[in-house]
């Protein structure tokens, strides 16, 4: 397949990286220089180089048999007009955290799937990134047929990178939105690594309050999402969260789309949100990245 | 007079330094390299080299016409014993910030009065203290009768160095601790300057909440005490706040008689002011203090 990735950040990186494996990939990206970095030395995941994977910008946009979506929240309105101008039978994979890109693509009359990355991954260069964290991507049904959605997995599936169907996009998006609005503002407030939201005993009782509004807000099982929080700040320990790695790089982060998302679709009081909520906008425009 | 000033703190040097034009001053410390720094160097206000003063370490604590207590809250438990066994005609004067210590004076059978100090003051060295904003000095009767009251601040009183009488000790500090509860936490929390909490909208935000939360535990006008925040806020705009100072030095902070205070006081949930406790707590404990 010749398969469109459109972002250069991490995740565009790894998700190129592997599926060149088998396919032909077009990295889409916004900078000049990114491309050409890309298009005179190779991607590179780790140590290997890889092969059959090309870099256009955005606006050169052409017919993919498939396009996957890996830009951040904040960059992804300005894509929208793009997108809209695509043939209707490209589907299009999106894979933001949080869900504040669902009224964007709401209105996009295509075929469309959403997952999550459950891998890790640094972006070291224009061209090179590190693969730190084995996971999964998990897909689901947007808009269009689920069984179209198998016909896709088959082709995607490369060994070493596994890509999962899960049945109720909702649900999947709301268990990594839950955990997202726990660690990712935490730990960037407090600047410290995941497993603080276990081992110091103050930021776990914020943990815990914010765990409960963002469980309440989606409508899950408070407890249940509570020991999945628990057990990701576990596995990712000596992660740096990707809000806390935007805002040491001085970038606009993804509050919007998770933090924000809950704020604006809660009917009642979620105090400790909003504090985070604020806390993070402080310290974005103390950085100057607002 | 002969005045002992408990604390080598700024507050303590500041006191001892202007109270010398007129008394004889015993600074009670703790450490033996501080009393030595006094005793040979003697104390120096900014520029001015004070006379009448001398320093003896605190379990040295001997008869005075009058003790005023600078310490910090955290640092009181410890000296209650020593004041305990004092005889019961020398007055008290307690200058803490916050309300947590009232608890542990409330026992005490002395003559005792309560304050809040307005100045600003920086300690340089041991035995050397910068005056940086002129401001008052108010007490308020405690235990014992306020015509008492009046004869001490006759004998205190100090040119360039106002002492007033306040009339409610608890409507005193209590306006005095709202202030401290809004100002000191969300400046140590996000490393900013007090100006901040009126020029940053996110900071603000979050401070007009913890403002609604401390003015209703103490059963006090929000509107009233909102207003003399953003005020206090912009005199002091260039001020590091007294608790940013401790957790840049790292030093315990005043949060417990502070923030802790009004959570043990409150009848019903404040989390703004649950999210700041925590907050600050967890920036303790990354910086070691406790």
């Amino acid at each position: 397949m010749n398969i469109g990735i459109i972002g250069g950040g991490s995740i565009g990186l790894l998700v190129s990286g592997f599926l060149s494996l088998k396919h032909n990939i077009t990295i889409y990206v916004q900078r000049e220089e990114q491309k050409n970095a890309i298009n005179r030395n190779g991607l590179i995941i780790g140590e290997r180089k890889t092969s059959r994977v090309r870099s256009l910008l955005i606006n050169e946009l052409s017919n993919e048999d498939c396009l996957i979506i890996c830009v951040k929240q904040p960059q992804l309105k300005l894509l929208i007009p793009i997108l809209h101008s695509l043939g209707d039978k490209i589907p299009l994979i999106f894979l933001q955290n949080g869900m504040g890109h669902i009224e964007f693509i709401k209105s996009l009359d295509k075929t469309i799937y959403v997952g999550i990355v459950e891998h890790g991954a640094i972006r070291k260069s224009d061209n090179r990134v590190l693969h730190t964290g084995k996971g999964l991507i998990r897909l689901a049904t947007f808009k269009g047929h689920s069984n179209q959605l198998n016909d896709l997995l088959k082709a995607l599936n490369v060994d070493d990178f596994p890509i999962k169907k899960s049945s109720h996009w909702k649900q999947l998006l709301s268990e990594k939105l839950v955990v997202n609005a726990v660690i990712n503002p935490l730990t960037t407030l407090f600047g410290i690594k995941n497993r603080q939201i276990n081992e110091d005993p103050h930021v776990n009782y914020l943990a815990r309050q914010l765990c409960k509004e963002a469980a309440t807000v989606l409508g899950m099982d408070v407890n249940e999402e509570w020991s999945k929080v628990k057990e990701i700040a576990k596995l990712t320990g000596d992660n740096t969260s990707s809000m806390l790695v935007d805002m040491n790089n001085k970038r606009e982060t993804e509050l919007e789309a998770i933090t924000g998302y809950l704020l604006a679709h809660s009917n009642q009081d979620i105090p400790y949100t909003s504090f985070v909520y604020h806390s993070i906008k402080a310290l974005e425009r103390k950085n100057g990245i607002y």
